[in-house]
């Protein structure tokens, strides 16, 4: 009646850690860079050069945005529990939802059911991955991310489905439409996808939380907004 | 009365993004690998090629561990919130703390705070970075970091210190150990080390959750212990 | 530029702490149960004798389900951080998702959005709040909910809406169900629904905690599945 | 070899669902408060009237403090994830440790292993639940505490205990130490105290995400934090 219970990922013994299929330390540590292991996460094997070369640009682009909601998060809860800073990277990824960095799932999605632009367009009201509030008429991110796509070879039919997107509707290819576009060029499963901002912003959310420790903001922060927010009920 | 509010991360305007004094897309994309990135995250530069060998090495190590108690939380939250799987990459990262991936902090800050064997073996009852339940007598992740350490110049003084421990207590130095002593070697803050594995195991965890997606396990776990648990309790 | 930032939940002073309007010391503490209080937090009043028990009977019906893949989290992440744990809280709520608590959710939205069987039956191919893998014909929970319901007059258009919708699809009305239909009768907002469950499983969650510290299972769990699921990679 | 897995707080089969050896239906849904069943979780048995009113009394206090870091982290956490809530509350529960609602648990632990001021004082530097920046030199809610303490029969040693460092130490005794002092009345486990502020907060959060979806702010704090943050850095 039971079911087997199976994970292909990793096994170790006395003697041995494999990941993979990987030897841990004669074939991975020295051999492969951060992003490259998250890449043999996400696929089984391990990048060549020019695969290394693209993910590696994904995932970066996605590490810091300054001091976002995420950001934010993660220093108020150092605040409160400066012993658990693992606390604090996890509540600051707790946000990264639909509103956010969501949208390279979306965009992975809909580039891996849809294969034209009047397609997309039928069916999406809003398409993920296009539009900026600050960045246009171009996001320069994109623009480098499909750079290297081409220098590399990867820049094939979802990356051109996604700008013949945008020049359609008028509006920028944003940074998460740029990876959305190249996850598929990779051949990740969408279902992943957003896992790459997720990884990355831990990166970028253990920064903040190391110059929170040296150069604190959340508390004046809380302290003005909590002053702010209930002046007008004081007597 | 009020005190400033103020991050040196990063800032962007409508054409440019800059992180740590250094342009996004002209000198980050395509240039820096993601343990790069993670470096520059926390020493605001990036690292020349012998750090970033030692760097990615130290966070590589720490990415996957197979089936831990953090890859089951992971699992076991994306079971009931499939269309959050942030929110369960953060469920998985709640757990590193003293038990497991916060040993490396502790190694660092022991370190940093001792420079003599005596010193250290009078004040812990428990020393940090020793011994290990499967890893013995060595453990094979310590013995490549110390290796490309040694490459690239960077075993100095803290990972002696900890070698000699290791004798001393005929203890096995663990990874957590090796990576502890890296982090100190590398100049890094020893507030910051426990974000190296929590970063590295960010990245296991979206790899575990993809496998859930494809080859669950989560629910036949929680089935076979609750019906085991709650056994001895039925009519 | 700025727009303003406005709490109207509570404010404190040297003397006085004031929530919903409500001085603290003087009307809550010692006048209000804790699920009077979620009252007051959701609503901005306190419950009347009748509202209480209806309210307090549905939180209560969800805060413990034995052996559940939140409380498994829980004691898992508190095996790893046992100095944090409110982060086993936390880590146990982030599943409560689409796939269990969420359901509540799902019954309050669609009842306060459909006012007809008809009309709930052409648009959802699954209702949510019917069917039950266990309790079965009837869940013992929904039976006590609506009698409760009907002994103190909230027994309402949503109740039988709810309970149409089971007779017709021949699927019992569980209890999300229950509890969706009667948030409905109380004036909930649907958007704090979920919330009901997510308050109450915080509750069980800290009593699976106090328990795994006395009885533990999370080392077992974890020891026995890592086991079983790499067997078949290892030499 | 294997070790058994167990818990003793509840079952259900087809018919019928037990917490704690309580029939949920039959003698807790309508029968208990939401308090009453913390304290059914907590110890295991239901309290009577007298035990009810005072811990009531106690988790009530800690439900509601306006927009603390926590709240904050909660409403920016839902910015980013309207549709995970359970995310967003997780996320506001992160921080709830050493330097905030973790001093119930210290004032808990603190008066179970001391009977005297004398050896108290000895040993702490700090000691947990006296002091507060706001209120002084009393704390309504610690007044509030200990009179519904003396009118149940509470007011024992611990209380008395606690109100003694306050008078030898010329500081106020908090709401957190009379929490702690009456968590140790009624005999609770120490390690669960922690909790009684977790759960609490559960609830509060609950209310402040409902008033953000209706009323939001999360987005304005981000703004303006970001650009007073970046401002220096900016051409």
């Amino acid at each position: 009646m039971k079911k087997p219970i199976r994970s292909d990922i990793a096994w170790s013994n006395r003697e041995r850690i494999v990941v993979r299929g990987k030897d841990l330390p004669g074939e991975i540590i020295g051999h492969l860079n951060l992003g490259d292991m998250a890449f043999l996460e996400l696929t089984g094997r391990a990048p060549d050069a020019k695969e290394s070369k693209v993910f590696n640009a994904m995932v970066v682009t996605l590490v810091e945005h300054g001091v976002t909601p995420s950001a934010l998060v993660a220093r108020l809860t150092y605040l409160g529990a400066p012993e658990a800073m693992q606390a604090a990277v996890a509540a600051g990824l707790c946000g990264l939802g639909s509103v956010f960095v969501g949208s390279t799932e979306g965009v992975a999605r809909m580039l891996s059911e849809h294969s034209s632009v009047d397609s997309i367009l039928k069916q999406y009201k809003k398409v993920p991955g296009l539009g900026h509030p600050l960045h246009k008429p171009t996001d320069p991110r994109t623009v480098r991310l499909f750079e290297i796509a081409r220098e590399t070879g990867f820049y094939g039919k979802f990356s051109t489905l996604m700008e013949e997107l945008g020049k359609q509707t008028k509006l920028v290819v944003n940074a998460t439409g740029a990876i959305g576009a190249l996850s598929c060029e990779l051949g990740l499963d969408w279902k992943a996808v957003r896992g790459l901002g997720v990884m990355a912003r831990a990166v970028g959310l253990v920064g903040h939380i190391l110059e929170e420790s040296r150069q604190p903001m959340a508390e004046e922060v809380w302290l003005r907004t909590e002053e702010e927010a209930s002046r007008h009920l004081k007597p």
